[in-house]
Parts: structure tokens; sequence; C-alpha cells
């Protein structure tokens, strides 16, 4: 059975993907991370998705010595509501975020013998991120083939985005058809007992629930 | 005055990498792992490498929970001569080490609002490492390029290996132009009070002094 690491946030789109790499015929192996974001909650909601899915899941604990987003630094204000513009940096970015957990997810697949590497980035409704748009995967996929023995000795490692181009409303539709446990998911900023749904990211979880005419397990 | 991240192992190359980065007037900010290494003897030495050339450092600890080389895995025998083939990759490979030492230099560069990123990696004496090759290096360049904000905003941070072409002879003639102080410096595969003087890493640093005609201060 081929193997995968699939990259386990606790959120909606990354739950999204661990079903659908189960639907593709892979054995997946989850990565979660605890970076010192604001509120556990998502660590132990990735935990319980990782379960509900019977896969293994490895926890890394990445302690940044340095400071430099609103979602690590507590002193921050979050943004409340959506304010997108074209080209527009979030205050929400963490610098290097995706290129470390990458680094990370490649040594886990070359030790674990996996060929592929799942990550929920999307760039549609976040394409505020740099390390969230199509051109940055491309450019990680030549690294892991020429830094990683199994680039340079047989097949390398893939790294795969299968939600890169969907709308919220088109990760939910195919999440719901997989039996994803969204109830499990955390999407919130916060890390209260229910979302606040007025984070950005609350936001964009409602709109696509809305516009699929379903109802979020989280808020109903 | 231009800042740069040094990665710094406490080996000779790092430091010649080091007071490289002075030379050339950066303020360099080291950057030092601890990664489960066989002994930490090494991590001490950069330490004293950071406070004897007056530069800032950060320590980053990492947990890999998974195995893979024998630079880690204390079950595993290490070389003790040097048997390097072409195309043939050592058993002291570490998966994605490189990989991710350079993600969270970029992390750090990023924060810090460095222009530049250094890293003592040598094709010469160790080619065996996919992740200490040029193309791996150009490869990481079009990730920061793309995944950073500095990438996307203003001017990428730029990766510079100055020794990548350089053989340990003339690695160890700049260093000592340059007052390296190379009796901080530890490159033995073991912990011990002096070098073991039969690994791998003890030959080839035992030939670069030997081919300048120059004593090691660690050796004499």
């Amino acid at each position: 059975m081929k193997k995968a690491v699939v990259l386990l946030s606790g959120g909606l789109d990354s739950a999204t993907t661990l079903y659908y790499v189960k639907s593709k015929g892979y054995h997946p192996y989850c990565l979660i991370f605890s970076y010192g974001q604001r509120h556990s909650k998502e660590i132990k909601q990735a935990i319980q998705i990782a379960k509900k899915a019977r896969c293994p899941y490895q926890l890394m604990t990445i302690t940044l010595p340095w400071q430099g987003s609103a979602l690590l630094d507590e002193t921050t204000k979050l943004p409340n509501r959506k304010v997108f513009k074209a080209n527009d940096i979030p205050v929400t970015y963490v610098p290097a975020r995706n290129i470390i957990f990458l680094s990370f997810a490649a040594s886990y697949a070359e030790v674990v013998k996996a060929d592929a590497i799942f990550i929920g980035a999307n760039s549609i409704d976040y394409s505020g991120y740099p390390d969230c748009r199509p051109g940055f995967f491309e450019a990680y996929q030549q690294v892991l083939r020429r830094g990683l023995k199994t680039g340079i000795k047989g097949k390398p490692i893939k790294i795969y985005t299968p939600l890169i181009s969907k709308t919220k409303k088109q990760i939910i539709a195919l999440g719901l058809n997989l039996g994803v446990p969204y109830a499990l998911t955390w999407s919130c900023y916060s890390g209260g007992k229910t979302p606040c749904l007025h984070c950005e990211s609350c936001m964009l979880r409602l709109k696509g629930f809305r516009d699929l005419g379903r109802e979020d397990p989280l808020v109903s």
C-alpha cells in the first residue's frame, strides 16, 4: 500500500485532505505541529481527527525563539473581517511556516518510505500567503528532488496540493462526500468553546457552508 | 549595517563561514541546532565560537521523533575511514537536514530583517550529501523567492555558500587568514576530550591541515 505524509492542522482543509488521501488508496501518516499557536485547541482537534481516521500521527513541537506573526504573538490584534486585497499579505502570515512544515514532512516521508506529501493549502480563499501559492510548491518540489536521497537515488517524493484551486464551498462539498468529521475540525483563530464567527477564518468557513446550502455542525 | 543569518554547527567549515561573513561587513546572527546529535560537544563549541566572534546566536532545539541516520542513531556503527565513491550517499546522511536547517534560517532571517543566509556547505570533500550540492541551494533559493513575504514584496533573502567549491585545505587557509579560532571548533563524529583521528570527519580535517603544512591546534 502506498504511503503518504499528510500535514494536519485540525482545520477544515487539512481534514478534507486527509480523507481525500485515504480515498486515493494511500496509507496516511499524519504530521501535526505545535508551533506556539495562540491556542492548543486546533492541535487537540488534529489528534482527534487522526484517531477518527485511524491513521498514525506524529506531533512535532517547534519553539521559534523569534516572533513575527499575529498567529503567534498574543499582543497583535487579529483581523475580525476579511479585508483581502490583491497581493496583500495578511497579518496572520507566519514567516516560513510552510517552508518549515514541509521540511519536516520531507524528513518524515523519507524515513517512513512515503511516496508523497499532501498539504491542504489553498490559494483561492487564502491567496494572501505566499507559501500557499502553486509556484511555491513547484519550487519546493525541486528542493525535494535535489536535496533528498530518494530524489537522487530513486523517485522523488512528490508534493500534492489537491485543494489549491478549490473554493471553500468546493472543499466542503468534497469533504462531505468523503465523510470528513467536520464536527471535529476547528477553524476559528480563537480557542473558545464555540467558534467566534467573527474572525476571517470563521467568516470563510461560514460562507463555504452557506454557499453549499449545508449546516456547519460546529454552528448548528 | 547589513545583517546575515549564519548556520553554525561548531565545525571547521561553519566557523570559517562566520568569520568570512564578518569580513564581508555583515552583522551575523548565528543559528545553532540541537537535533539529537550523538554528542553535545559540537553545540557547546558552536556557542563558544559565536561568543568569541561577539555575535548574537539562537539555539534551536529540534526533536525528530523518527530515525534515519548514523549521526542520530547510536546503534549504527560510524564509518571510520573515507570510503567515498562517486554518487554514494554516506550512512551519516540525515534525511532533510539542510532542508530543515534552511527553513528555520529563512524564518529567522525574515524576522531580523537579514538580507542573506550563509551556510558552510561543501560539495568537494562531502559531495555524498545531496543537500550539500549547488543544485540543491539553487532550488532552495527559489523557495525563498516564492514562499517568503520578502521574496514577494521586496528583495528575496539570498542563500550564500562561500565554501561550496573549496577543498578543506583552501577552507583552512581562508580561515587562518581571517583569524578563525580553530581550537574552539569540533569536527570529530565522537564527543571525546580529544578528536578520535579515525572517523571520516577527523581524516578530512587532518588532511586539510597537513596539505597546508599547518598544525591543527586540536591535535598539536
